[in-house]
């Protein structure tokens, strides 16, 4: 029986209609075995070896040696940061510079490494490396919103296979980012809590949906999940922006991201995915309401017609059952 | 020179990031071109034929003899009309039975038709059909919208090759529907118009991304289009709702999505795609500040992180080229 299931925070709805074709381990029967992939390929900007065309890298860790992640500016940039943010009216229309920054971080030297088969340690230098970044570009006055994010495989939106996140910071906090705002603000005013450690209670509570608990961190299945294996990475302390996080918080997430990144690579043979951190606009990081999450999200089935033009999005497999199977799928361990 | 445009209904921006590869002959260029498809096919659940599982038709037109559209309930229905729509809470989550209707509409007899490739009188017998169905679902009152869409191809979300339209109606008017009209709704306290009709009339009057105009219609690239030739058409009147459409507007309209899906068949051969008919909630339909209109998105590019977390999209192709290319394309004709 198909039912509808509302985002708390959002308040955007989902239909969960199982029994299309949904069942978790479908999603792995219809892709290949993960191949090896070179540690090195000749034609990789990012390899070691191929890098000269990074002069000066934003951030390299170790600050000194052999670099292990780097940030760089991206190369190939939506948004330039030689210009200013004014807007200015077309006609009846509004628009703006294409002001803003545009970063790639260089999560490893070797090509055929991703979050799922790195070490921890490689995990933390990365998280590390984001919070250094949006720290750093927080302190632009003409910034508004760091994003930051990761897409791997065609389906997710690239084609480069080096293991790399992408850092895009824009002045404009759109819509998309402020209706929810707006949700979280009218639920504080309501209740005088967090809608977010407030879901992340009822998750708790609700156990079915979880995925792994560590002392920091609690990865689940949300409740009206989008699709399958929509997986959110929660912190349990109440912080609206990612640049709060803490050091042993940062050790704490590393194993925890690396375990789900490891079990969906596993589960599901390495599928394509996003994930994304969302965090509170910029000077809206100590505020009561917001709290900053991971969300990843697997490419594994398409969004269509219907969910374009409403934003209800039809998930084939309740997440009940995505957080089951993903609980089931093995440990790899660190690293593969 | 990349910048931001704000699109004036919804308020979201998108970034136009020209010199990255979106040139619009280059979406052609990547893809075969169409080849031809046999007008039958044993397998084709819709191919005349072998529908002899379709018993009781919701519409047929004509009514009587041998049929050219008609209507029949999904088999894989996403949601379910024998249900209601109550909500209820599941400790802190709300959820609703999977209440809904859903129907597709079966467009042409034959397997290898598609929307740009038919003849006139065969899109108008379309039009009338998703206008009938669109009143008839309207009279139920637990469903509060009803969303008409066709998916085209596998990119788009559908791998069922006939000529077919889907309907789903939802006892729920989610976010992303009702926050656009909350901001049509403060354009028209402020000014006191239709923010639709002042978009349309700022188009007519910039003219660069205009397409094509007919009698009652026109058809454009938005300011504000999120991808490579995304393409809307307006009707010139105001109209909140599709089931007001006139039976000489449902002509005309006929000749202009026929043009422009016969020019995007051309021009970008065959891509996937999605189309929308955007209209009112049901009770709406009288409003001052809502306006119908189509909205057609070809699948040539994919939504990253970037997209997904910020709502922000980054359109490779500035709008007036993608116009001006579809201008260019010579029409086929009707039908092909």
């Amino acid at each position: 029986m198909p039912e509808f299931r509302q985002n708390q925070a959002s308040k955007e709805w989902v239909i969960l209609a199982p029994g299309r074709g949904g069942r978790p381990s479908d999603f792995r029967k219809n892709r290949p075995k993960p191949g090896g992939m070179p540690p090195y390929k000749s034609d990789c900007p990012f390899c070691k070896g191929n890098d000269k065309h990074i002069v000066t890298p934003i951030l390299t860790y170790p600050s000194e040696g052999d670099w292990q992640v780097r940030v760089v500016p991206n190369k190939y940039a939506a948004l330039r940061s030689d210009t200013g943010p004014e807007r200015e009216h077309v006609g009846g229309f509004l628009k703006a510079n294409g002001f803003g920054i545009a970063e790639v971080v260089i999560e490893h030297p070797l090509h055929n490494r991703t979050i799922g088969t790195m070490s921890v340690p490689e995990v933390v230098r990365v998280l590390r490396a984001y919070r250094q970044r949006q720290i750093d570009i927080s302190k632009n006055e003409k910034i508004n919103l760091v994003m930051i994010f990761r897409n791997h495989g065609e389906r997710a939106g690239t084609s480069l296979e080096h293991p790399h996140s992408q850092i895009i910071a824009t002045p404009i906090v759109p819509p998309h980012i402020r209706y929810p705002i707006d949700q979280a603000v009218l639920h504080y005013d309501k209740y005088g809590t967090c809608v977010f450690c407030d879901m992340l209670a009822e998750e708790l509570k609700q156990k079915s949906r979880i995925v792994i608990e560590s002392a920091h961190f609690v990865a689940f299945c949300p409740f009206a999940a989008r699709s399958p294996f929509e997986t959110r990475i929660y912190p349990r302390r109440h912080m609206a922006s990612y640049v709060s996080i803490s050091d042993e918080e940062i050790e704490d997430l590393a194993k925890v991201l690396r375990t789900i990144m490891g079990k969906l690579y596993i589960g599901l043979h390495n599928p394509d995915y996003n994930y994304i951190i969302r965090s509170s606009p910029i000077g809206d990081e100590d505020t009561r309401y917001l709290h900053w999450y991971f969300i990843i999200i697997p490419k594994v089935t398409i969004s269509a017609g219907f969910e374009i033009g409403s934003g209800i999005f039809i998930n084939v497999t309740p997440p009940e059952e995505s957080a089951e199977y993903l609980r089931q799928v093995e440990d790899p361990g660190a690293p593969l």
